[in-house]
């Protein structure tokens, strides 16, 4: 069962053509839902599963699905699917997305090349607004298709222009009426770039993942009081940047304490605010936005908690008044055993290095676990660049992760 | 010698009615050099001047004095000078500045109907663009007139909508070219509202300042490096938020320490931006805008050392690169042992209930101190509100604190 590194590559390069931006450096595209980029794009993939005598599916909110019905098998088993998703943020990379989308179409090309015909049918799988970049909900397509969110309410959500996501998909024709249902399939695995360099790190050709980060994200405000800078003495100051400051560093050492143990426990203060932000006036109130993850919840409770016990000593100390509202979590996703196992046994099989991981972004793979077995693979990121022009994956390295792709697919889809 | 609190309050309301603004609580105004309201307000304050006999002069840059010779005085001794300013910040109060200038001109008319004639002239000013509001450069108008700054220079200079000063000057009528000379008078006595809280804490009538506090600003640069959040381990990360959190708690305790043996002393980070600033990518630069003042050069040079060695023991601990500019100093300035004498004496003579202060803001007597000999009187400010509506000083204190200026200034011109 041979990859052919040519037709992939063809593939990917063409489709980084749909949206294609300038950069000083790498190759860029910025793939809006709905856009003539977006159009062209799923157009073109649509061909290319037709070329490889698929049938192409497309369902309401625009994800696509093509499914090979291997000779011989038995085409009431449930599938084995396979993807990703062709949409990308504003001036991303070429490969987050199409890799383990065209991947997945190489995948079903090479064991038809082979004449590998597993007993289950195999679906080629690309998701609608994986990255959120468009409608600002990260993973829609697949959350939809899995059950978590409904058909409506997805198809209202209104872009920045006051455009729904109903009206993009039926200007470029991609709202169908087809079913792609998750419950349905036997397993889902996706490959995908690793955006970090722990595979480039340890020299590894591909990365099995054991588990999808949780991610809590949680808005923090700490309150004193705006003051003249000149006329406030030092003793009289309640400096919610100061106070704030404290609450940074604290949330830096928790995570630091917890990673000590697992390294997958990271804890980011990215984003934040001053009020009145002026150089001459003590600050009144600082928020901040806080991103915590983990693949095990519970540690994700403890940073949580961490973060309060921090906010609690501020406010008996300093006399600021604070306020944390954990607003959103999305849960730590483990992957099936199964789907591990079938990894890395492919990776042996075909002797690729391959290692175990987590993974610290979330994918449609996290969506799927809830209605199939899932799997996850991670293709190496040259300096762990991401969601940048400067994103890049070799292309030998492209062919050999959508070897072990192809291996695993192969595994789960023998029939039982 | 009696102040009329009516005539006073009277002045001080009707300037307030130019530029007025709506506010929830208090009384507002905003009162811009050159500005419509601006031209009213000095037009009315050239006629008060005339009703009291004084001759009015006005300087190339709009500063304007009225200059009293009282009877059987030698019009050739160098004056006293007394006033303030009118202009104001946007939504500012209705006491700074038009206290001390009208102040200055009660002062001269309780003299006159008290039949005090003292033996040098007495001059009432108000300086132009004290505030900075328009032109970006706080007490300009005195800056020109005290030979801190060229003169063409100050009139070249162009507010946001791109209008010179001396365009704005001439469209309300107000460049002259009279000569006003500090270096020429025998001293300055300045009124001014508090815009703090030591003299209402105190229960004290009126502040007598012997130092302005000098301001040193300085911009500080941290940078370190943008990752993304989830797949860039704790121990990977140079988070510039990180390190800029323990420099701003580093900046806090040095001034907290300096400031346990002199109050003067403060330090403020006021101002930040973060770079990227989204909430899952770690923080790449961070830059902070310091505001550190003190009545002492010295321990002003001291806190800046400060900030350097927590930026270098952080480049050293974090990996990351700093940067500090120490763009803008301005010195401490003393005000003249025979000022802040006649301020004591006048006080205690009129049963005033006077403190000894600094004064934490800048003001027009600073650049004044450069030529001739220097005083400066505060009056309380409740609750310390300054530069906002709620800004507010009672009339019986402005009466007392113009009682206790009019006697300094007695004393000051009693000729020698």
């Amino acid at each position: 069962m041979e990859i052919s590194q040519g037709r992939l590559r063809a593939d990917i390069e063409a489709n980084a053509a749909f949206g294609a931006v300038d950069a000083d450096e790498g190759r860029g595209r910025t793939l809006l839902t709905g856009s003539d980029a977006d159009r062209r794009a799923r157009e073109r993939f649509v061909d290319r599963l037709r070329d490889a005598d698929l049938d192409v599916r497309v369902d309401a909110v625009g994800n696509v699905a093509g499914r090979w019905t291997p000779p011989g098998c038995d085409p009431g088993a449930a599938p084995v699917a396979i993807g990703s998703h062709l949409d990308s943020v504003p001036r991303g990379g070429i490969f987050d997305g199409p890799l383990g989308t065209y991947a997945g179409l190489e995948a079903v090309r090479a064991m038809q090349d082979a004449d590998v015909a597993p007993g289950r049918p195999v679906d080629v799988v690309a998701f609608t607004e994986e990255e959120g970049a468009r409608f600002g909900i990260g993973t829609l397509g697949s959350s939809v298709a899995a059950g978590g969110r409904d058909v409506a309410d997805a198809l209202d959500l209104v872009d920045d222009e006051g455009v729904t996501l109903r009206e993009r998909l039926d200007a470029i024709g991609f709202r169908g009426d087809d079913g792609i249902d998750p419950a349905s399939w036997s397993a889902w695995v996706e490959l995908h770039i690793e955006q970090g360099t722990r595979l480039t790190d340890a020299g590894a050709d591909v990365g099995v993942v054991e588990a999808i980060t949780g991610i809590t994200n949680c808005e923090v405000a700490v309150a004193g009081e705006a003051d003249h800078a000149g006329s406030t003495p030092m003793y009289e100051r309640t400096d919610a940047l100061a106070a704030g400051a404290e609450f940074v560093r604290d949330v830096e050492r928790a995570a630091e304490e917890v990673a000590a143990d697992r390294e997958s426990a990271v804890a980011t203060v990215g984003q934040g605010t001053i009020e009145p932000n002026a150089r001459n006036i003590v600050p009144g109130e600082v928020r901040f936005q806080l991103d915590l993850r983990d693949t095990d919840a519970g540690t994700m409770d403890r940073l949580v908690e961490r973060c309060r016990t921090s906010l609690a000593r501020l406010e008996r100390t300093r006399g600021v008044e604070t306020d944390i509202d954990r607003y959103r979590t999305s849960p730590p996703t483990p992957m099936a055993d199964r789907c591990v196992g079938a990894a890395d046994d492919a990776a042996a099989a075909r002797g690729a290095d391959a290692v175990r991981l987590h993974s610290a972004a979330v994918h449609d793979t996290a969506n799927l676990a809830d209605a199939t077995d899932v799997g996850l693979l991670f293709a190496p990121s040259v300096d762990g660049a991401s969601h940048s022009p400067r994103e890049w994956t070799d292309w030998e390295d492209c062919a050999t992760a959508a070897g072990v792709l192809a291996a695993t697919v192969r595994r789960l889809a023998a029939g039982d």
